[in-house]
């Protein structure tokens, strides 16, 4: 069995298991993200994303809520039971952010912060490690060594695509990279596929396209009114286009030799 | 219907069928060329490619055989009745590849080259294009213009992988171009899951992927005996890797609403 | 010495000398052609550049004026007595083309047009070899290589920009491309900065920059009317802008070993 | 003027002065370090650079000899009276390495740390900027925004290669990228050659292509035997290698209107 670890108590996440992330690009408000995680939730899916701190290109852009946005994740892991995944942009917030995120995210500008994966690598919560969009898989493998060499095994890789010439999509999917790293490590790997479109009408397909390379899950933006959307408007799907989706990769998931986790 | 066109008097190719074409990437010897047709035939592959002129990076390394590889298709023709693509590097070969090939084949390295493009256009038969390796989405719509304004609307597109920073696989399979092209376009977009790849066993994720993101079909390397052929050798797949890769594609294509042409 | 040979019978190319190219982007009229070549002639440049059969991403895009273009191109030879170069895009224009031009441009998307770049190597006379833009140097290489083996040596290459994310200008100018190909072989490497800038005002720096890292000579768009060219209006210099270029160009030459052919 | 503003007490750096800052990539011990400062402070260099915290790809290389290396830092700033830049990997170490260094170095797998950048902002002291390599030059220019929103508008910025498809040198140079990014903002923009070259014999071109395209300094490494080094050996130059650079820059920067800081 390639892996096989736990994400939080009733989450056990091995290897012919697909996990299900979803959520908003970032956390704006208790109702925008409560309905959200209840919508998913009805829907099945056992980890809620969310951003509190958003790692934006430019300072002038939404910044996230913070200790604000924290809060109101943990409220909505109250109610609805989901684990939590969520961006870690400073180790000066570790210990908060801890308290509330079940599993810790490394955002792709940070897949090199080296000091970064040796404090998240101790602190031994899983790690959700997103792919620099500038990096080779080769030292994106590397960067996951940084975690598993404290003793940390519990690290799920996330291609969400790489910088290339084409300006037709945000990033370009590099589906390959899933086989590719699953025949070098033992370590999840997962795809976001909002990210690389950048369009919502292209997450349908690049997910599909993910399950059927073999990916061990999904990470998907999902937003209850995507134009009013504070950041990745045009990349998040709303309600009815994640149930569409989920509708796709119910039929191919068994042909693809996975099952939920 | 996105697209409805004959490739000969006994296919045609509309929305919903899935072409599978398949054959080695040169042609070397009868024997090689027609034990693979026959092998294809019979699992119902429809379409051998081969090819005759071979593009080289180097001029040291083997050009493929010329007319004489014309004559094996010619005769591989004969004997399966599957229909032939091979490419054309030379408009001056143009009548007398016509005479063996059903579909004339534009490599990727005159994928930009117009004179040629306007010539195959003025022929009449089907083309199938390839995307270049350096060019975008929107280059590659505006070559098969250059084809579709002479009247041709037979075209096939193929995505094959562009050049990026990755250096695990030979190309990037850039997978999102197939939604990008399908909705710009009313042509048939099919995938060349052996060039990205580069590396055999990345072939068969690479091929579920694509008929996972709604690809209209596969143009796959296949050889008797890889590790012998005079080109592409990592890259080709043997008879039971392609049977293997076969099997998997029967489950996936029902679930991704197409039937095999 | 590097290399050494003859452009004309006027021009001999060695190491140490510094070739200047200049000249429109498209031969659009006579007018416009020979005022450049008269103005680049006072000036002291040597070879004049201009297309008559012009490669355009779109078939809706002007195409150049053909064999009228290159009677023009005649017509400004005669003139000014400078060498004419003028890309070819279809072999079977070959001879035409060698009747008027004194070196044979080989573009950027047919520098893997591998049957036309044995022809020229045949036809003799010296061959200006861009960089495809989306080809390694090691690609570039091979491809001047299926020029020198039909032994024709006069192969001057050119580092033309290539494809990258970056898109503030039109391709990444790769000036380390120049040392590393000058080590490689023993041919000249000129630098193009107008298809790498897309901008006019970004051709000096970069051209001075060429200078600077060793390139044996500038292949730069001048058009007497910038704003009104039928292509690359962006990029083409005006007059004063190529003459204050020059100024620039007669200081730097002295510091950096080479003087002008 | 476009910048001006104060490294030190005695260096000023404004507008049409040259930067040269110089010194080995890793603070390797006390020897190396301080050698190599007095080398280049004999030559004239007036910044010193040297990592005592080191990016390393592989958790299993060189990580630096951290706070023994700015001690070392120190050492060599009292013997020479060179300013010294390092870099900053974990703001943790903020206050112990703002004691040593005058220029807090940022760098490239930083780029987008947005709190570090922030941090290093507040902090008020000159900050070195690299680009990630990954990022555009939009990226890179909001990156640097966060550090002057904070108040602080001593900010350096260094191209110093980003990634492409071409594997002959480390990084590609965007060479194009000073001129764009200097019509851009009001701030110095210098080019760190070595990381782009990747090896040691390319530096030289690189950094006359630098000069001459009009940056307004180089950071260059160097150590006494770089066959030795502990990291980047292939890149740096040695003391011959750098003279022989330095006497380069020397005839090139009048005719590039810049004078030495």
């Amino acid at each position: 069995m390639r892996f096989s670890f736990d994400l939080t108590d009733d989450l056990l996440f091995e290897e012919g298991k697909f996990l299900m992330i979803g959520g908003p690009c970032a956390v704006e408000d208790a109702e925008q993200t409560i309905s959200t995680a209840k919508y998913l939730k009805k829907l099945g899916i056992p980890v809620l994303r969310g951003g509190a701190f958003k790692p934006r290109t430019s300072p002038d852009s939404f910044q996230g809520l913070g200790l604000n946005g924290l809060e109101i994740l943990r409220q909505a892991k109250e109610e609805t039971g989901m684990a939590i995944v969520t961006e870690l942009m400073d180790t000066a917030d570790l210990k908060e952010l801890m308290s509330v995120s079940d599993i810790i995210q490394i955002g792709s500008r940070n897949c090199q912060n080296f000091p970064m994966l040796r404090k998240v690598g101790k602190a031994g919560k899983p790690v959700l490690l997103k792919r620099g969009f500038g990096n080779t898989i080769d030292e994106f493998l590397n960067a996951a060594k940084y975690i598993t060499r404290e003793g940390n095994n519990k690290v799920i890789l996330v291609e969400r695509g790489i910088r290339t010439f084409e300006t037709s999509t945000r990033f370009t999917l590099e589906i390959s990279a899933v086989p590719v790293i699953q025949e070098r490590v033992d370590l999840p790997v997962i795809v976001d596929p909002s990210h690389p479109a950048g369009i919502a009408r292209y997450v349908a397909p690049l997910s599909r396209a993910s399950v059927a390379v073999g990916a061990d899950g999904l990470m998907i933006e999902v937003h209850p009114d995507p134009p009013r959307a504070k950041s990745d408007s045009q990349q998040q799907l709303d309600f009815n286009q994640f149930k569409s989706l989920k509708d796709e990769i119910d039929r191919l998931l068994p042909v693809c030799n996975r099952i939920y986790l």
